[in-house]
């Protein structure tokens, strides 16, 4: 097979320089026997991708065609190939490839791979396996080349039109709730009600456990109600914060920038844990260990989730009926969503309908 | 029977402005039937006696009779004492009382009893179960009036010139490997060789813990080694620091100051944890979520442990042979001992010989 011609979108610098998404073509390498070939229908808008593509983690490699939330049609299965066939629905998530030979990748958690590059990344990743390094394109394309134990099952009822985000979103709030044992009954916080927050909510319920949401906005009491959280508190009324001292077992804050952790520190119980996703940066104050302490309390930080954790979140809001909240955009979008991510303007993740990159020459 | 005259040794005020710990009499309420009446025999002398006095933490009552690892003789046992009898030696850590009826009194771990005051602490501490608040007294004095509830069975067979700090030191550090499951074969790090770290050491190897002792001098290297520690590590070594990068299941942080974490998060395997115990403020700098999350670790402080658990911990060190490095002194040096301690001059735990009090007048 010859390469892959490819449409996308990316960025060819930092956005914080004025610079936008824009067309972008380009080839993939065709598949080799054990890849296939999807055809990208539905891409959803991460938190993450905003920035990956303005290089707010100092990685960036330029150009950066962003997208790790995939839904689409195997059209190629190379001849090695057992799990997949043309035809089938398939999810594409954080990471492509790894070592498949360190601790980490053996016990199914690949996203710590130790290889010194780590795993592969949708985008913005190296090819390690074949000791090559390349910069990956991710999603916002209409095409991906992956390697068949990196591709999800999309599991039957499961709308594909909405279920993009769970392949990032739902598994980063999935892999802290199932590895902080959050069980029937627990009471669990969810600090931030956005892409992130608002999957949290209906898999923390999801879980049997008593759910409340925190938001600092006032206007998105009622919408935290509606995905089915038991209680919501405004975050800046501090007699609704006062009222929940000592009171969840587990806190997940989905907070994508510098924050102070202390007054979420206060609300855990005693030898309960309070985890942050999203976050990749300092806190902005000092812990303050006398708190922590004082209630034999744990902060963790957690990041996406394994390959068989992906599919187990996948399976497991096929069978509770989650799906993400979603605003189907086109493409060429991209740059006002990407504003509106930032003024937290979106109920509750846009996902990109790739049938609009036709429209492009 | 009558109040009850004891002598002590206490502070007038916080020893920054100059004060000393100074000879004190007062007077004990007689024991009620459920308590008794011990003579103390010895008293370690813990970090949080100098952080007391000097009202470190801004909660300071004076006058203050630290003292809070207390070995002794019962003299008289109140008519309702069935666990204890006359000649019987005992030992009483950092509570004496709590409220018994919330739910982690109810759970064992009254360290977090939920009563507005808390747990009555040893010194420096109300009772509450009655409704009369008034200060405590500890052990730097000749005598005891404790509730058998809060009374501790010393081991036969635990040297009990040299026990008295397995009932802070001790629970201290075993509480956070136990609570946090330490098990046979982790890959444990104890940061900080004294007062805790001794014994965290000491406890973690018994636990059949692979042990390594982080210790920021050079000169601790060779007696961390002769407490069963399996490597050493100085801390600013950078080589030695790099070598165990994500290597460590479990670290315990004894440092009592404030200082900066990130060269310990580092160091912990991924979903790995660390304990910092001792320090009761906010660490120097923030914790960066990025080094946290990437690795699925946990940051977690804790403090003491409940009565069941500090039985627990004498009973261990009796059955593995675990006793602290102590250097006994007599009550007349106390204000020296506080100088060294703060000074790290001491190796590892100072123990008071209570019968020095006698020569006071």
């Amino acid at each position: 097979m010859e390469n892959i011609a490819t449409k996308g979108y990316g960025a060819s610098g930092s956005l914080i320089g004025g610079e936008t998404l824009k067309p972008m073509d380009f080839e993939r390498t065709p598949p080799q026997v054990n890849e296939v070939l999807i055809e990208t229908l539905y891409c959803g808008v991460c938190h993450s991708d905003v920035h990956q593509v303005e290089n707010d983690w100092k990685n960036t490699i330029y150009p950066c065609v962003p997208g790790h939330e995939v839904i689409g049609r195997v059209t190629y299965a190379g001849e090695a190939v057992t799990k997949f066939k043309i035809g089938d629905i398939v999810g594409v998530g954080c990471m492509i490839d790894s070592c498949k030979s360190c601790s980490a990748c053996y016990e199914g958690e690949e996203q710590f791979c130790e290889h010194p590059h780590g795993p592969t990344m949708t985008y913005n990743g190296y090819f390690v396996a074949d000791g090559t390094d390349y910069n990956t394109f991710g999603g916002y394309s209409n095409n991906l080349v992956v390697k068949e134990d990196f591709v999800l099952r999309i599991p039957e009822g499961l709308d594909i039109t909405k279920a993009a985000p769970i392949l990032c979103a739902g598994v980063t709030t999935y892999s802290p709730l199932n590895h902080w044992g959050v069980k029937a009954g627990d009471k669990v916080a969810i600090v931030g009600i956005g892409g992130l927050g608002h999957m949290g909510v209906m898999i923390a319920k999801a879980m049997g456990a008593e759910v409340t949401a925190i938001t600092s906005k006032e206007e998105k009491r009622a919408l935290a109600g509606e995905l089915g959280a038991d209680h919501v508190i405004v975050s800046d009324n501090e007699n609704e914060m006062k009222q929940y001292e000592r009171y969840f077992n587990f806190i997940l804050v989905t907070i994508p920038n510098p924050f102070d952790i202390t007054p979420y520190i206060n609300l855990i119980h005693r030898r309960g844990n309070l985890v942050t996703v999203g976050l990749l940066a300092p806190y902005d104050k000092p812990l303050n260990n006398m708190d922590v302490a004082s209630q034999a309390r744990s902060v963790g930080g957690s990041l996406i989730g394994g390959i068989a954790e992906t599919q187990e979140v996948l399976d497991f809001c096929a069978k509770h009926n989650i799906l993400p909240q979603v605003e189907m955009i086109n493409i060429q979008n991209i740059n006002d969503a990407y504003q509106k991510i930032k003024d937290e303007d979106v109920r509750f993740r846009y996902v990109i309908d790739m049938n609009s990159i036709k429209n492009e020459a």
